[in-house]
């Protein structure tokens, strides 16, 4: 960090201020449809999308960690909550040593089934109507430029 | 919710994903600095910079509710817990029956002095530096439309 600090402009401070209000308002709202929709929390439902996304619907623990930027430790603790209440389950992988899988059950499948219609409804409705194509085509352009400049960091995330 | 659902086109989708890993992996670095540079979580200095914003350092929880956006009950508690590590203190304010008033005291101060730059200096280098000024105004006019369509919404926030 250098001796010299470079506070915000009041733009800046304005902008920041608003995408962390903005973050808050919109998780509160979403995690609270998804739970009375489908009884999940919105980490709940981010670990159900990443499965139900692939093959088979399994993930790896470190996996899931890269894909939902967790620590591993988080996921782990995550899902042992989420196989108690059978929307997931842990199935070792005996022949390759890597670690468990985790697993959809029929149960996560039919929670995010009921859970995913309301979801994206809100989205469309509090994100996209809101903005015009060429505003998506802007934020998807800031998006990925901050992605790059962050993902040009030091992983945040431990490897252990 | 209409019957048809209005699923998010691939772009909306590629947005929308973008949006909550940059903030997963915004959140997981500033949290690690705050922790590493004095002590604190993101809630932690989020509640510490809305004190210190304030005339004479204190707000009511219902005002630190709004301003965080945070239920009443999750405020509360997160004050306890701050109570307890000395960084504020819940004042009593007999005179007009609306309840207490939450404090910052030196400590909370200090801690947010000691964290305040190198958390500016992070925001600056991750997100603003990134930017050209015109995808800084342009963020700005969409942050601004977004809150507008949000807050639109009936509060998410309970009353009592």
């Amino acid at each position: 960090m250098p001796s010299e600090v470079r506070w915000l402009t009041a733009q800046e401070e304005r902008v920041w201020r608003g995408w962390l209000t903005l973050n808050a308002r919109l998780s509160a709202t979403l995690h609270r449809e998804l739970h009375d929709d489908a009884g999940l929390s919105m980490p709940d439902f981010e670990v159900l999308v990443h499965l139900t996304d692939s093959p088979a619907g399994r993930l790896r623990v470190s996996d899931l960690s890269r894909l939902l930027q967790w620590e591993r430790s988080r996921v782990s603790h995550h899902v042992t909550r989420m196989e108690s209440r059978r929307l997931v389950q842990r199935v070792e992988c005996a022949e390759d040593g890597r670690g468990a899988f985790v697993v959809i059950t029929p149960e996560g499948r039919a929670a995010s089934e009921q859970a995913a219609p309301g979801h994206v409804y809100t989205v469309r409705r509090l994100v996209f109507d809101a903005l015009s194509p060429e505003e998506i085509e802007a934020l998807a352009a800031i998006i990925d430029k901050l992605l790059a400049q962050v993902d040009n960091q030091p992983d945040p995330l431990p490897t252990h």
